[in-house]
């Protein structure tokens, strides 16, 4: 006799191995992380005793189920807003109170209350992407649970980093820290295409590849996503990620919603494997994903419940299930996505998914002990028939449930036995949960009627470059400009002539930003206007450096087409300040050096100014683009004879009396 | 100080009356069956003082669920077979199981085992539609559950009945034993339009008026069903039901998948409610009912399970939201469906679906004490929000769960407290329903290759007609049959003359039925061969009775296109006798008073029989129909001279040596 650490025995064992194996009263033995042998309960008794032996009749023991997509601190958000446009909860509440709130704290906060719902509900294995990933490695680790965490990277500012440089720089050292560790799996996690720059694609991916680590991107989850990416590229989403070297990593692809059978094959060519997300898909109205056609086609496809704020919870019983019955009316074939193939998803292909499929995903020997026992004799479930061998597969994810689950144990460890968890202390982590939850709320109910609000009230609203450099100087002549457009380097591509009305709005609460409503009159040669737009530009508090003599602002900027009358806004911002400026600009694009700059020369008219300004401007997502381009406006400032102090930093509306 | 029975207090009242109040720390005072008061808890308990006054803190109290559409029964067959193609799931397995097992036990059993379901989910009414509902409704009301009761008639013959005429008189029965009791609302429930007869539906409708009691049918489930109905009646589903006076009733309609606008104002107009089930519609891949449509066009829609055997569960908490959720993506509108209307859906617009909105769904004094109470902090559901008046729906409609149930009171009456049951004995129910599923086992394992399911993998099986009437009689002179053709009340509609080749497979288990393949060549007049057709007939052993000489046959008959050689059949149908015979058939169809007969003057070439034979033949679905058919046929043998001794029982089959 063999002596192990732990023996399940008397279940009814569901492998999920290859062969489907199932032995109705089965056995494991655990040798401290690992299981070292599995069968009929006969047979592993009769060679193996045990320290702690621990009978199952009734119940099935079956592989810890696999998580292949969430945002485990996003528990915090839960039903914070729901049924909204997507634009107003993601702009309206999920982004100001995560930029408010998002912090180390937030995310351990978070984790540990998404651990205990996901352990209650037989997840032993998840994939994560969220700021703070260290944080949540280690509060994961704590937890016991297996994980393959994504540290985020967003050309945006994010609440862990400025620019997507940070990010990067972040998520170096979190895969140096974890790369190594047992049950953490640390990931690169860009956030999605229209997120992401090309660049920024292409150093994720050397990273990853340097340390062999997943990436984990969110892929074509909306039909917009789809044509905003074919108007900017020209190119599907799944294409133009292929010209970016991204697919070159192990990439984990969640959602996948709208792609078709020839992005599914360049993903199968390239190994890329998918987390099918059905019931956030469906609440936030981005349809359901072609999963059946997916697994025709040989891809990998494992099931997340995305993040708790749009899902509103982890539960991946619930997700099985809605798997399995969508796909059925997805293709008019109800025998479509059977029962035992949900199944393999949120196990064995899940952990496959997740890169991990030597370790976990199915009850092998060899394999690391990632159990959940769950009670198979339930009023919801009952009775059970025998005669098909796909009935117990029926059971399990069309009548089971997530409260049917009593026990899990993942590494080996006990993370939950008797519906009682082990690693962590539930009710402390609601009192803390609930008292969060009350700050949240104090902060929306008091930003309830902020611009943002407001703004997204009104429609079109989209988030613009993070960083803006730009060089402001006092000039006498406006002639000095040619000095610029004459030069070798220079390649001048296009001049305008405009006459602007800008209107701002102010608030007496800095922190609410201010709104800027431009009218641009286009002006022909024969001094005719040629052409009216308007446009609202929402920014919020900047910060502001000086690199050489170019001011580069950080900032979130949001800008909207400006549909109805001034009027109207003056009225809708009520109790802002209102400050009028006008100004003739004449205005050139112009390649310096290769890169794109604008170059105004204005005249204010009102207030009336009589000194002339010429301004080199550029706008970039990089922080680092932004560094070189200030070193480019340094350069054309030498060509232009300004010395580096003839540069001014206030902004027009500050030299003008409010 | 007004003493009452019952007060539950300090609990989240969710009151979904038509304000939507909401008591943070609420109270309900209930009196026997019915609510008395509800408020703030303080102002209840300064009111009000009662024999037992249970604290509800970190509760949410709500009025139970309705289940506006199921088939409690059809819990014993739950699992039984999944992810199944429509025709092999219903004929190749529930029909049989149905036939062979469905009795007054099995439905008692069964509708334990539901309300058991039901009561541990939170629901306290339900709406059900089956077999021998009168012991479903003495099971109800002894469980201490409200339902709508629906006594199934089908064209068919059901496992209670024989003929509709059979099921219309136990309709009526049921309805006058029940329609006055205050929980058990009777109904009478013809299954679907195509499963119905016209005449049929008009006879429903007439008995539903007479005793004011609702209708429940199935109504446009699949694509299938519109397209059949338009090649049939030239209508869609609801406009021809108009036709038959049916919508004249109140009627709940199960389902309504593929209807439209038009048929949706039609509805409307006649006051017609809806069960929308998603899960069942996804899980057999029939699609998604246009929920948001019909809730603009002012249709009352609540939410069911339909039975176990297409759900798997009774779970209303999974119904809701998906409900909520495939709506949004169904309209590509994230705000359709909120979870505060899926709520209602489930409550008091359920209740009003099964026309008990006076009674039941809203937490109301006035109203019975139809009432649960849900644990509130769970930790699938934190943390909780305040800001948003709508927060609580979301809270209860996308993260609550069956199991956060705790306590469920009806009618004034616990049926749970503290997840314990009160009125069943769950292991008792369990264990029985235990040994029934073995008895299933063994018999579909028996079956597993029996001739229905061989017919069923060929494809194209459908039901035809349950009742066949006949008369054979021997003649010497084929013409005599001119007596007839001739005779004032005969019009000729049609002359055709066959050779037909029959092939019968016949099984040593008799139970097995035969099935029969027969080619039909059409002859022109030139003796030709104008046409051939073959076709599969499948009859189960047929119940026979004579009405004066006319033989009555009520069957089980199936037909299929033979679209395969007859050598194939023969391989396929192995291990069964096989019996030839050939004849030429001279064929007449004609209007006998006004109604439809066929007249066939056969000789059989193989094996080569002397005597030339008469047959006289109608078919229909009514057994009433039947017998004034018989009377017809035998009233037609007197214009023939054919002694009623002539008719001949016997088949050719049965002629022939074997």
């Amino acid at each position: 006799m063999t002596k192990v650490s732990t023996i399940l025995t008397g279940g009814t064992v569901v492998t999920m191995n290859d062969n489907y194996d199932v032995f109705v009263d089965g056995a494991v033995a655990i040798q401290d992380s690992q299981i070292v042998a599995i069968g009929p309960s006969a047979d592993i008794r009769a060679e193996y005793t045990a320290d702690e032996i621990i009978p199952c009749d009734g119940k099935y023991i079956l592989p810890g189920l696999i998580n292949a997509h969430t945002h485990a601190p996003m528990t915090l958000l839960r039903g914070l807003a729901d049924d909204l446009r997507l634009d107003v909860w993601l702009m309206g509440y999920i982004m100001p109170t995560e930029r408010e709130f998002v912090s180390p704290e937030f995310c351990r906060l978070g984790t540990k209350l998404a651990c205990a719902e996901m352990i209650m509900g037989g997840v032993t294995t998840f994939a994560d992407m969220y700021y703070f990933e260290d944080d949540i490695a280690e509060t994961t680790e704590q937890a016991g649970m297996r994980a393959l965490l994504g540290q985020t990277i967003l050309k945006f500012p994010a609440p862990d980093a400025e620019s997507y440089e940070g990010s990067l720089e972040a998520a170096r050292a979190f895969v140096e820290k974890w790369h190594q560790h047992e049950r953490i799996t640390p990931s690169v996690a860009p956030h999605a295409p229209y997120s992401s720059t090309k660049d920024m694609l292409k150093l994720c991916a050397q990273l990853a590849m340097q340390y062999d680590v997943p990436i984990i991107i969110h892929i074509s989850e909306s039909a917009q996503e789809e044509e905003d990416n074919f108007a900017e590229h020209g190119l599907r989403v799944v294409p133009w990620l292929k010209t970016t070297g991204l697919l070159n990593a192990k990439v984990l692809a969640a959602h996948c919603v709208h792609i078709n059978k020839s992005d599914m094959a360049t993903l199968y060519e390239h190994d890329v494997t998918v987390s099918h997300n059905p019931q956030a898909n469906l609440k936030l109205a981005n349809g359901v994903a072609p999963v059946s056609d997916m697994l025709e086609n040989h891809l990998t496809v494992g099931i997340g419940t995305d993040g708790p704020a749009s899902n509103n919870d982890l539960d991946m019983f619930e997700e099985m299930r809605t798997a399995a019955l969508l796909a059925k009316s997805f293709t008019n074939n109800p025998t479509a996505l059977p029962a035992r193939q949900a199944l393999t998803m949120a196990t064995r292909d899940g952990a496959r998914a997740l890169f991990m499929g030597d370790k976990t995903g199915s009850l092998e020997a060899g394999k690391y002990a990632d159990i959940i026992t769950m009670q198979a004799s339930t009023v919801h479930n009952w009775p059970h028939f025998q005669r098909d061998e796909n009935a117990i597969y029926s059971q399990i994810v069309y009548a089971g449930k997530s409260s049917d689950v009593e026990s899990v144990m993942c590494h080996g460890r006990w993370l939950m036995r008797d519906r009682q968890l082990q690693t962590l202390d539930l009710s402390k982590i609601m009192g803390q949960a609930h008292d969060f939850a009350q700050k949240v709320d104090d902060f929306l109910s008091s930003h309830e009627n902020d611009v943002v609000s407001k703004l997204l009230a009104v429609g079109g609203l989209e988030r613009a470059e993070s960083f803006e450099v730009q060089m402001k100087a006092r000039i006498d002549d406006a002639d000095l400009v040619q000095k610029l457009l004459d030069h070798p380097d220079v390649e001048v591509l296009k001049r305008m002539n405009y006459r602007q009305y800008d209107t701002y709005f102010t608030f007496d609460d800095h922190d609410m930003g201010r709104v800027r409503y431009r009218e641009d009159d286009r002006i022909d040669e024969r001094g005719e206007v040629s052409e009216v737009r308007a446009r609202l530009t929402f920014t919020m508090p900047t910060k502001e450096r000086v690199f050489n003599s170019a001011v580069l602002l950080s900032h979130s900027r949001f800008i909207a087409p400006a549909d109805r009358p001034l009027r109207f806004y003056q009225e809708y911002f009520q109790g802002a300040d209102v400050q009028v400026l006008e100004k003739e600009r004449q205005r050139w694009h112009i390649h310096y050096q290769g890169v794109l700059y604008y170059i105004n020369i204005d005249s204010l008219t009102e207030p009336k100014m009589r000194d002339m300004f010429i301004e080199i401007k550029s706008r970039t997502w990089s922080l680092l683009d932004a560094q070189h381009k200030a070193d480019g406006i340094s350069r054309m400032m030498d060509i232009l004879d300004l010395p580096q102090g003839a540069a001014v930093r206030q902004d027009y509306l500050e030299m003008t009396p409010s």
